[in-house]
């Protein structure tokens, strides 16, 4: 997105955001997906997608870009209706074009199908192979058609059993959004990998990626769609079927870090108190003797307040971000090199200026851009430079929804964090420990998944069965 | 399209192009795809498409728009290839958005299969029925996906055999292109409803619906893609497989009226050749007594010659066309209802002034466009308007691929010659008969379908089961 | 413009076409000005402007593009007024952007003064020179700004002797629309180089370069406005000053020949009735033994029907040319040569192959589209192709209004017609004398420009001061 | 611009920047004023331009819109040269389309002339009228067209003289990029109203409106341009010229409260400092019982983190902002109103709820976005909303170049603090002193213009001859 270009080159990256709406006789229900949509704009920038269910009729649009480039006011004029999905997606590298968009809408036995999925199905091509045996075709390369075809082959128990049976075919991290001819419906996956929530507006009821999208269009919070729950909202009301197989939760904690937004309560946590938390305990774990404590705008703000307050050195501002850097900006590749970083982050030297500089960040993913900051600050006049990040170390690639680079390219797969320190040129160099993380999210060492920093994942990766799209 | 929205209001249209070529080793495949659409533009406007082939890896661009609004350099310069199939289409009414522009694009058992449909099938409904009885899901409404389907779902006998099959089970047009991992197919239907030709380019081949497509990227023409044929180019050349059926040819004849090129030779007949006969049997058949010979721009230009050299009446230009009409410009609705037809068309006084004129056009619809014609042909001073049509009158609505109107709104449905006349305020109406036209083919009256302008359709219309997209 | 790509390129190009409407009480002015600037599209397609005057404030509107580009609904409604004028333009190469689109609107001592111009003056450089002599400055490098300081300066003697003054002091060929703060002012200069005519609609009063713009707009044709005289209309109706310098005519002739729109009347001349004429007398002076004469789409039609019908050779459609070929379309530069012309113009086999072809252009300027065009009824099989001219062969460079490369690039400029016969591979060739041209547009010699054929000015040509913008 | 919609509506507004570059032999000179305009663009978001000099000709190009917006890889291409100047620009309502961007490029008698103008001249109309008594025409309603034009009619003494004559004849506010056909030329008003750096970049010189354009792109930071200065930069290095008068500075005191960039240094003032320490004295003069100091972002940010460090009270993020809210998205007018606020700014309620909140803001304008945020904090479960502002009332309009609403939208301009607090819903409401905000800036109540707090402007505002444009 438009002014992160240049930060989001160095962190990892959400793929998806998805909302549902069910509100019989609203008459707008279409802008408050797209609001909604606007709210989750930050977990997906690359494609965008409504579809609208008027009297069993749904009608789906989807496009490349952000959702206030995708979406005006003709369009959503011909997207009325009283059940809506919406979905924003961050599309990895190497696919073409705008086909695998999203919602997904088919046409099966019993009528119409959408569906949005943020998550990632770690055995999607197996699953995809078997069906094709049986002489199915597939338009995209999407789970979500995956899952649409498990949803349609078995449509003769009804949708909510065949989404039962479907769960009992997919592995790996799932929230969905599916709508029927007159059903909305949610569901997490038995991890709880990806979040999901339930929120109510007047009549209507509301499922979103984050709690952040009810506030934005004046919904109440209910509560988290449980791991393992299927939410059937329709004429009757609401009702929860449970997926019978138990098995201990393991959410994605890189949402507290960086994916989330800070306004959110995920799972009843803060989003924002758990950077905070996180910046307070590192503090704490990787102390510096320092003057001034500055963040990497914008994501590790809430982190660096937490330093500064428990180490009581001063918070200040240290870098400024040009917020006008849009997507059509030309890259500065043919200028002189020095032009990139101050560009998009200028230093702010009369706070840095013969300081020793406390810089607080989220996450190192390759450490391309923490080198850089640390050079800024140091031509703006710093003493010295103290990096202190708020997670772990990352040293494996994610599996479940998340765009991690190559090992070989995360900077923290095969190094020591002296190693990285003597990289990004930095004074000294800080990482929070997968324990102290834990400690920011209330947790005792159980109930999230830390993949990323240790590789323990939460179920086994079969080589040659990733679907890495 | 640009300077047909006015002629066209009041035309039958084409629903498709397509083209498709096979040439290993040409560096600019996707550039030849991309002018023969142009070249086919004529046949779609609404929706362009490219799909090709590098390796078994196929790639697919499509957008709502002109082939030139559609794709630019940075577009067709992704689309390299071998092998490639290329689509335009014009939807009808009623359609969301660009979910059925064509090729088609899918994944099966044995790798890709991408389809490029010109036509329509009839029982659509039916046999989409029976998949999704077997669990499938459909992505789209296009007879392409049904067509698809079918062929996927006899992965097991071969893409060939597949194919067989597939025109044993759909009713209705087709010209289709096909392309698999290693192959372009060309398939046109047991009627010969709709055109397809052969061409060879260097040591490549070329699949199109006009020949206008082949003398456009420099291809010779080979010869028709017959009735019934399934014509497959691959590693090893060209083959032909025959459906077994055998059953009288009944191709369009309105492809020799209106929509085909008139540059184009159609299963060996000239189409302004047969313009320029339908003129001069016209001018046997309704004579009339008249100073000038004036065609209707563009498309009444060949009859309204062979008109004039037959009855030795002089021909000259008697309306000007717009040709700066873009599809942005601004309806003239709320102001004075007089600048619409000026704008567009502009009558030619001094041809026309004091003159007994008659007007040549190839078919009347509607008729509302012929009515403002004549008028302004009054206003600008003609004695009296003759009008003549090189087609009999339309009656009947197309099910095999061409938009009509509503019955009700075809001005010859329910109204004789001589209401039509007055309808329009012509001196003197005019038809060619269905005999006259059969003889501008070179036809004893077999081997064409004429079922718009008599009802006798090739094969039996069920209701109800019309797919009338 | 779209589809005259190809052609034009072999063209002379006419540099702007005008409009100006003074219409009290009519609601809807800026439209009836956009769709006679549409109708005047063939005089300019790369830039448009309309200024409005609305109770003595005038607000002007300007883009490159054609006319329907420029303006949409949103644009035209902030157009409202009584008064309007209009302009599109094709701009000479090497100018900057859109600097230079007209009108062009500025504020002088008396109030607002816009200025719309067609034609070229010779003194320019030599008048703004002047002008910066006594501290003017210059916003663009119009001809339009010249003419505005010239009447700015003078404001004490008021508008109309301001332009009285204005026409003694510049030189070449004007044809103008000024509005005032309450008037509407036409200007044609001393010689009638560049058409001007009057119409009436209602109660309103319309000026435009073409009467095809009166049609469009369902104004009726009052008379042209005489060379050298200045129409003024406003509360008290029109009123007309002439002029006092009494000078021999010397209308530009190649209005009639290639500019003009055929449908439009020039001083008295159906420019339709002069094409044909010529191709008539071209027949005469130059016969052919032939088989088929054809056209070259679509400004020599009217010549081809005249050769026709003087010959007794049957007319016929030879060339076929794509009109979907837009602005954005790729040049087919790196694509096989012969994709060229086959992309634009293809060659109608079944009127060409075997025979000998009288093909009949309407000017030749460089010759390489002609030899193009040669050799593709050549590769069509014509068995000779005989090229017929209907105007004389262009020698010399224009500096009236009209974009004419330089000398050296003009085919006729240094060769005999035998050359030029065999530079383009033609059979025979064969050019209308300018004998033959004056009597196509009922002259006794007198009255016309033809410098472009013979040289002879209608005025002294001072070698550095011709401003050639 | 974006994501500033909403804050902004309830900001004054700064109305241009600029910037110059003299760099002979620099490649890259387009590119670097480029990523300048990117820096200043805060300053001015709806047109965006850049003239450059190649040799002695001058090329223009500017647009509405942003400058990433505005500008491309190709029309960058088209500005090679070694000079150039550069603008963005605020437009005040009213004004008509893209006529009055900057620079204006005009051309007198000693050749081109570029003008780019930051300020306001508040007697534009009077010195517009007396040079149109001498005949002389605009073409725009640009104060940058009026100081070309007493340039222009000096031309005899030289541009140097000329824009010291100039300078005697304007009044107002003002800093200029002046290119001509060899010389970059930089002038600041007498009282320093609007600010204007020199920078040295290798062997270039770079003037611009701040600091932060010199940064980003790599230039060093020479010295501010005095008050009254003249620097002239050509073959021969740097000159400097000063207008006699001497007269008190009067710098304007809102380029530290809200304008400036935070990492800009001004007449050696650290704008982020300034902000600091305001919101320090303002924790001071203003003090409040209260749990968490928040900001209004992102322009309250430092004065907030310099009231929470000067209280003691803990500073936390409080309100968060949607980032993705483009230029193109749709209002929610017609939703339920409650959407507004939360879509823009959502409350993190985790840090507001039951506790005493301190909200800090650089400004008040009009009050309605302070409302919202009041609100919006106790629905979120504030237990005390205090607002604190780090500037004065604002009580009277600015006539030097920033765009301020009519007085009786003014907040502050009719109503005492309390009842200022009462309508926006506020438990306690403190402002800044003008005492406080000049200590700020370390004044001892010298150099700085404040009249828009106490209405003591630096000249004398005549009626009727402001030029409001």
């Amino acid at each position: 997105m438009y002014n992160d270009i240049f930060v989001k080159e160095d962190k990892l990256r959400e793929e998806c955001g998805i909302i549902g709406i069910y509100d019989k006789g609203n008459m707008e229900i279409e802008n408050l997906t797209y609001y909604g949509l606007i709210a989750l704009q930050h977990r997906g920038q690359q494609s965008a997608g409504i579809a609208v269910n008027r009297d069993g009729i749904i009608t789906c649009y989807k496009e490349m870009g952000l959702v206030s480039e995708v979406f005006d006011d003709k369009i959503l004029n011909l997207l009325k209706g009283d059940i809506s999905i919406g979905h924003v997606r961050y599309s990895a590298s190497g696919e073409n074009f705008a086909a695998n968009a999203q919602p997904l809408l088919v046409k099966y036995k019993n009528g119409n199908i959408a569906v949005a999925h943020n998550g990632n199905l770690i055995n999607a091509g197996i699953v995809r192979e078997h069906l094709e045996d049986q002489g199915m075709i597939f338009a995209t390369t999407t789970d979500s058609e995956v899952i649409a075809s498990l949803i349609a082959r078995n449509y003769k128990v009804g949708v909510e059993d065949a989404i039962l049976n479907m769960m009992g075919v997919i592995k790996g991290s799932y929230a969905l959004v599916i709508m029927t001819n007159d059903k909305l419906i949610g569901v997490r996956d038995n991890y709880g990998l990806r979040p999901l929530v339930i929120g109510r507006r007047g009549n209507g009821y509301v499922l979103a990626s984050e709690t952040c999208a009810l506030d934005t269009i004046g919904a109440a919070f209910v509560r988290d769609v449980e791991p393992g729950e299927i939410v059937v909202i329709g004429e009757d009301g609401i009702r929860s079927i449970h997926c019978s197989s138990i098995i201990p939760q393991s959410k994605c904690i890189f949402e507290y870090i960086y994916f989330a937004r800070p306004d959110s309560i995920m799972d009843g946590i803060s989003v924002n108190q758990a950077r905070e938390n996180a910046g307070m305990i590192l503090a704490k774990e990787q102390p510096a003797e320092a003057d001034v404590v500055i963040c990497v705008p914008d994501s590790g703000t809430p982190a660096a307040i937490g330093y500064a307050r428990q180490s009581g050195i001063p918070y200040a501002v240290g870098l400024i971000k040009n917020r006008y850097i849009g997507r059509t900006f030309i890259q500065p590749s043919q200028v002189s090199r020095e032009i990139g970083v101050a560009l998009k982050l200028n230093a702010l030297k009369a706070n840095i200026e013969g300081k020793r500089v406390v810089m607080v960040d989220d996450s190192i993913v390759r450490g391309t851009t923490s080198k850089k900051i640390v050079q800024a600050l140091k031509d703006a006049g710093a003493k010295e430079v103290h990096v202190r990040v708020s997670s772990p170390v990352v040293t494996h690639s994610c599996y479940f929804g998340i765009y991690t680079p190559n090992r070989k390219e995360l900077v923290g797969a095969s190094r020591l964090t002296e190693a990285i320190k003597k990289k990004i040129n930095a004074d000294s160099l800080g990482y929070l420990s997968i324990e102290g993380l834990l400690e920011s999210v209330g947790s005792n060492g159980e109930g999230f998944c830390t993949a990323c920093f240790c590789g323990k994942y939460p179920m086994e990766i079969l080589e040659g069965c990733i679907n890495d799209a």
